[in-house]
């Protein structure tokens, strides 16, 4: 698919321009060349000599440079210099911290910091509980990467993940008033990991694991949920199992099917579709059929992780075998969260009426949706141009919400489950359609359905209670 | 000494009063009993029954019982609650996060975020050094602890000592604006918190070392400054001692002498005690005798850790042997880091004449400030409520911001020196007195002059250089 132009590659040229005349030859040529100009500044007018910025949404970096050089290249027009808007916002980070007091007097320092903290230090000291209502591990969370999967690039180690991590924590901010702090370790060893996280666990209401690559990511999470007292998320995972849950129960209800009769073929057994086979199982998905590189998962393959083989041993109950040709026949719905590529035109041409596709590989569907749309009833994908855009961002937020005000101390299947079904019943059955199976993230209704639904299922053993100390 | 009432036992009574004349019975019962009105208000007033939430400074934890008690005694008064107000203003902890982007649409989205943020992140892959100028690394600091050495309270261990950690991250904001986070540490085993510091340490420009217990905490220190290419700073030694140095220097001014002829005992030798022998013999002191539990200090004990047995063979140029009674002998200036009770009054009247005499325990000065007072030209202590108070929030707020500003990988001791002289040319020769020997906190100059002074030592070889990527 062709790529056009987005907020994400924006940039603004400035430009000096012999004459007034000029200015619409060079917006023309962008124009012609396929930039989309949002804003045109005048910096320095003249009756001769104009200097203009003209920011334009390009396709991609080497489009904005192309366009850049097409500027230049008209008599009369010179390109001072270009700027990267998204390179421009991040300059100095996007996440700061603010005090929740005044500082204003020496009264106010005197409650704040010393003398009068060492009062709420020894209350804490004397009943540790009260670190919970008396600090900001009542509201925190650590958004927790080793840098090894990094959105779809790859390892690109911690220092490259942290703007990644910056951008979570200013949407936990956003959507949840939730307090959340990028924490990215410089080892990918995941003893190192498991330790680090352990060690710097008192501050924190709950731990975030992001872009941790798979296998390393389970056994970091297993381990973590077994030694902390505080819950345990790894995004990649249940994040995008929470909101493909949703989108698929809402997609079903469109078509006129029901999860406990549909076959659903999960492609790509990696961290995401791990969960996502997990919690479609634990929903009671009639049939569920999961295929990774090597085909269709084999419970006597020898090869196969802890993970990989209970997926494989409690799903495919009519034992089907081969790869994603014979998987796909009949099936009602297929999940992709593997590459650009791994789902054919021909794949299509097999499944069951009204067929549900999810092609959720980032930036690059499993099949372009275009293609998909001549077959499928319903497509989604994880992009913001297209329709049905399944993102994380829907869930985390309202999840931790729901987490921190509970004082939860670990995560349930049946809280997943719980925000899956809260997250679906947003759109209303008025609104409900084959463009529309989830909410946008801007929906004020999104978190505290999510918050409620996770306070809703939370069992007295797995909280704190609240109390003024 | 007595204590005072003071805003750090702040005290909210919600009181019952049968009829309104009542009111003053009860606020003069309060005030000849030793507490201090700061505010009434009347929360439902009426012709017969009233309640009045009476704000009340007390001189302590039991004395603010003890007032609760006295009025609820009164016939026709009724206590209903007593709120501590220090407590209610630490619930849910002080320091919270912000986005320093807008977050309002799809397009603000697409580039803090994903999809624009993996440029970001590929442009760091490519070049680390962009790090500094693409993230919050620029203007964040890692405030950690291991709770060992909590404020003068001991090893209350790591959740206890957040609401400190917390405090001193409003006060980076504050007073710096730089973003600080606190880390405390589930581990005081120096290997574990060398190691959790190293893998914390992409996110941070900075490392600010606090209430970690001597001697593991010059080790700590040692070990990180080595391996880390960023600044490590434990603020209760390198603080401290800048603040005291400023305030030597402007004292000696005071009562007309030179540092490189004064002759000062410093008593207590512990994580402070060693910062300012260290950083006094730097600065050139003429004759410094450090005086421990054990006496004065001797190069041939051979108890002493390294960091001591340098100042015990750098200092004393005398030889004078015995304990602090020998040592003050026509001392200019004596400076304790000790604890209650430490100098005597004797010891004074053995010093030379206009003696200083600094009384910086917390929050117990070695000696009472008013006995002091009875033979001292100048005297300072840590507490708020006596004139030249020796506080830490005068240094490492511009002490950071002039070292994130230059991008510092590393303090050097002219860094403490400069911004001790600076901190002490902030008070004029017209202000200067034996009652004004340092600037108060809200000054705005103090930060600035700090961070000018940081950031006209450092070398090249010391920063990266900012620029755009």
């Amino acid at each position: 698919m062709g790529a056009s132009p987005s907020a994400s590659f924006s940039v603004t040229i400035r430009v000096e321009i012999a004459n007034a005349r000029l200015v619409g030859v060079v917006t023309a040529n962008i124009s012609e060349a396929g930039g989309a100009i949002t804003a045109l500044d005048m910096i320095e007018p003249g009756p001769e000599t104009l200097v203009v910025d003209i920011t334009v949404n390009a396709e991609d970096e080497v489009h904005s440079t192309k366009l850049r050089d097409l500027v230049d290249s008209i008599p009369g027009v010179t390109v001072r210099a270009m700027s990267d808007r998204t390179l421009l916002l991040h300059l100095g980070g996007v996440l700061g911290t603010m005090s929740k007091v005044p500082l204003k007097t020496r009264e106010d320092l005197s409650m704040a910091y010393t003398p009068g903290v060492a009062r709420v230090c020894l209350a804490i000291a004397k009943d540790p509980s009260a670190a919970r209502n008396l600090t900001i591990k009542r509201n925190s969370v650590a958004v927790v990467t080793d840098g090894s999967a990094v959105l779809g690039l790859g390892n690109l180690g911690p220092a490259a993940a942290l703007p990644v991590m910056e951008g979570k924590a200013v949407l936990f901010k956003r959507f949840a008033d939730v307090d959340a702090w990028p924490i990215c370790l410089a080892s990918q060893d995941v003893d190192e990991i498991v330790r680090a996280v352990e060690l710097i666990a008192p501050v924190f209401g709950g731990i975030n694991l992001e872009d941790i690559s798979a296998p390393r990511c389970f056994e970091v999470e297993r381990r973590l949920r077994e030694s902390l007292d505080i819950p345990v998320f790894h995004d990649d995972q249940h994040g995008t199992a929470i909101v493909v849950l949703a989108a698929i129960l809402n997609a079903l209800k469109v078509v006129g099917k029901k999860l406990k009769d549909a076959k659903i073929v999960v492609v790509g057994i990696g961290a995401a579709g791990v969960a996502i086979s997990t919690l479609l199982l634990a929903e009671g998905v009639g049939d569920l059929i999961a295929v990774d590189r090597t085909g269709i998962l084999d419970p006597s393959d020898k090869n196969l992780d802890e993970q990989r083989l209970h997926i494989a041993m409690a799903s495919n109950p009519n034992r089907v075998t081969g790869d994603l040709s014979d998987a796909i026949v009949g099936a009602d719905a297929i999940i992709g969260v593997s590459g650009k590529g791994s789902i054919q035109e021909s794949h299509l041409l097999k499944m069951a009426s009204s067929p549900i596709v999810f092609a959720l590989a980032n930036p690059d569907p499993e099949i372009d949706p275009v293609i998909a749309r001549r077959h499928a009833a319903i497509v989604a994908t994880g992009r913001s141009d297209e329709p049905n855009q399944i993102n994380n961002v829907l869930v985390f937020p309202g999840f931790f919400r729901g987490l921190l005000d509970v004082g939860a101390r670990s995560i349930t299947p049946q809280m997943e489950i719980a925000a899956a079904r809260a997250l679906a019943g947003i759109v209303g059955d008025e609104e409900l359609s084959a463009a529309y199976i989830v909410p946008t993230v801007f929906n004020p209704a999104v978190t505290k359905a999510i918050a409620d639904a996770i306070r809703s299922t939370v069992r007295p053993e797995h909280s704190v209670v609240h109390r003024q100390s």
